[in-house]
């Protein structure tokens, strides 16, 4: 098995208060393609000491990822300090000075002469294009080591990485074959998630299972790695299987899509058009709606009803409901999910109201909160209680508003 | 100023879910002390490689603080490594594995074996103990360096630090002092800051000056390290007075407070109400204002009008004005802040059309937005425009939104 190392640079990266995590994503795509990550490491903004750190991995390891500092500005040293590793000059290229300049003036912009830096390619090494930025990644093949400048905005480096990388890597390193499946989960906390189905992981080195929670989303990651595609599918239905039919509903997608992509494909289906009523989630649900290219397909808009009066005034709850249950209740919520499918003509319509904290103005615990849908068959409403912060409130409170709607619709 | 190296040993960090947190905790200790740290690496359970990384430290920085590692198993490698890279013997000692079995025995325990691994030194360290769990720190004085080989665990290696090393550092570095200023700035992109303010801080080496971007949000760090608060304030006024004047209002903030709270600190001082319409960026503006605790004092909502039919029924925008110059027009921006101004009654309104992509509707180019608001002495309205997909767009438009109702409201 190759082995690798990342090396991320920026003196952002050495300060109290930041994490490198490309070189979580990196590492998962590189164990994908069978190379094993043996060391990180983390470097400021200076020229000698990245130029070597680069020689010490060369040293040792067939590849090696840079990320960051390939920026327009005087502490972007990573072009430099490859350049030194390696014993190569830098190159100018004129070509990627005028797209730079393209770029800039597309947006009306001027190019500052500064940007001329990232014109300059190490010698021999290839173009990565990057639409997403100005930095264009550069792959290095050094004897038989490989080397990778990549932006370091996930952005701009993920996809470079997943496409224009891991063919190169394809071509370059033993064939093992590597299947994977991928499900989506909520509705459930990571440790109810991982008690439910450890025994029947935990019995497998191979498939290798991973799960990442955040937000209340919740992803298993199955890997199996053959000599044959029969063999590691045959693996990974011998485990993934047995999971789905653990988890059943909770599983809402098994392909990779996202919970808001699942609900705008569903709506689409059923040429349903989607509105929102939105309280202590202030825009958090419509904005993962809305994140969907071609959203405005079924989706209609909303209100965001953060005072009071507004849920009277924009969706026609009575204030006399509000009065007597507060606003944070069970026929608030559904007054709102009703008052906002019929202003706006929709086939479906969410409503949410809680207390996101720190305070609580309707008397109701902090982290409570009700969620309404109305819909071709009516109207009602589930109430929801989530631990934590402000932050952490409106972020599983959107993301339980979008799974009510998911299981509604399917 | 003395420079240190981080050295995280063990094979969990090389994973794609873990990081390793430990340094940001040593940095910030460190930094108290007036050292810089230079460099992390993060290296598994390989003696030979961990022994080069410490025998490449060494080469360059005074300090190195290893952390993990120290357990009793095979794959706790750090004392080998430690003793391979400074070429000293590994000594026993019998007064370590009795406390170790007094330990375990305290607490009805049989010691296995392998926890005669913890009672071996490198020859001439110090034992830094520990109380919360078997395995001591060491501290070794290496010629002018220091090595430290610090428990994994933060609950062991938090107490350690403080209690044990810091004194023992205050003992050996020169007394120093850190002064920083922080200016957030918006408005502008990376590079064309950067050409602003480069004449200025790139004559100091210190204070070092680092700048961070994302999302159009743009962060200046400035740190000052001398022998007196005086001489630290005094250089990072040097620096730090030039580069706010060639700011002037593009600096929102110079206490880190974010751009929505700078807003809602404003509308709070003036008893002001705030509305929004949003189309293109679909909740990012509110959910941005309402990320704020209290947000309710001076947000009372408003209206996703991502449909045309919203902007005519939920704002009153005519149809006619729509037809004429398309929804994407200074004309639609601003009725759709009159609309939402007039319909709240709150002091202000922001409004944002725009085509986000990727594909355009109206006509107008992807990443053009129009951005409306409306307040007591009348509407109007601003173009800006943004490369990039549609993620990009939506965030730096919500981005712009907050600005121009910040620079109004000043």
């Amino acid at each position: 098995m190759a082995d690798a190392e990342i090396v991320a640079a920026g003196s952002e990266l050495l300060t109290p208060d930041k994490v490198d995590t490309n070189s979580l994503f990196l590492t998962d795509q590189l164990n994908a393609l069978g190379v094993a990550v043996v060391r990180k490491s983390i470097v400021g903004d200076e020229r000698e000491l990245l130029a070597s750190t680069v020689r010490n991995a060369l040293s040792r390891a067939r590849i090696i990822v840079l990320t960051g500092g390939l920026g327009p500005t005087e502490d972007d040293v990573t072009r430099d300090a490859v350049a030194i590793a390696l014993d190569r000059p830098l190159v100018f290229r004129q070509d990627l000075l005028d797209e730079i300049e393209n770029k800039f003036r597309k947006f009306g912009r001027k190019m500052t002469e500064n940007n001329r830096r990232q014109a300059y390619l190490v010698e021999g090494a290839e173009v990565l294009e990057n639409p997403r930025g100005t930095a264009v990644g550069q792959w290095i093949d050094y004897m038989d080591r490989m080397i990778l400048l990549l932006p370091g905005p996930p952005r701009e480096l993920n996809p470079m990485f997943t496409g224009l990388c891991v063919p190169r890597f394809a071509a370059r390193l033993p064939a093992q074959v590597l299947r994977t499946r991928f499900y989506r989960v909520t509705g459930m906390g990571e440790s109810e998630l991982d008690a439910v189905i450890a025994p029947v992981y935990t019995r497998y080195q191979n498939p290798a299972t991973t799960i990442l929670a955040g937000g209340g989303d919740l992803q298993i990651h199955l890997r199996a790695r053959c000599t044959s595609a029969e063999e590691a599918e045959a693996l990974l239905a011998e485990v993934g299987d047995p999971i789905l039919d653990l988890l059943g509903n909770r599983v809402y997608s098994t392909n990779g899509d996202s919970l808001e992509l699942v609900i705008g494909k569903r709506l689409r289906e059923e040429r349903a058009l989607l509105a929102v009523a939105e309280s202590c989630t202030g825009g958090l649900v419509a904005a993962r709606i809305t994140s969907v290219p071609g959203a405005s397909d079924y989706f209609v808009g909303g209100f965001l009803t953060y005072a009071d009066a507004m849920k009277t005034a924009q969706l026609g709850v009575p204030e006399k409901l509000i009065a007597e249950h507060t606003a944070v209740s069970e026929p608030v919520a559904k007054a709102m999910a009703e008052g906002a499918r019929e202003r706006t003509g929709a086939t479906w319509a969410v409503s949410v109201t809680g207390e996101a904290g720190p305070e609580s103005s309707s008397g109701a615990p902090v982290g409570t909160l009700w969620i309404g849908i109305a819909g071709p068959a009516g109207v009602d409403a589930q109430q929801v209680k989530f631990p934590g912060d402000r932050e952490r409130v409106r972020t599983w409170g959107a993301q339980a508003v979008l799974n009510l709607l998911r299981l509604r619709l399917s």
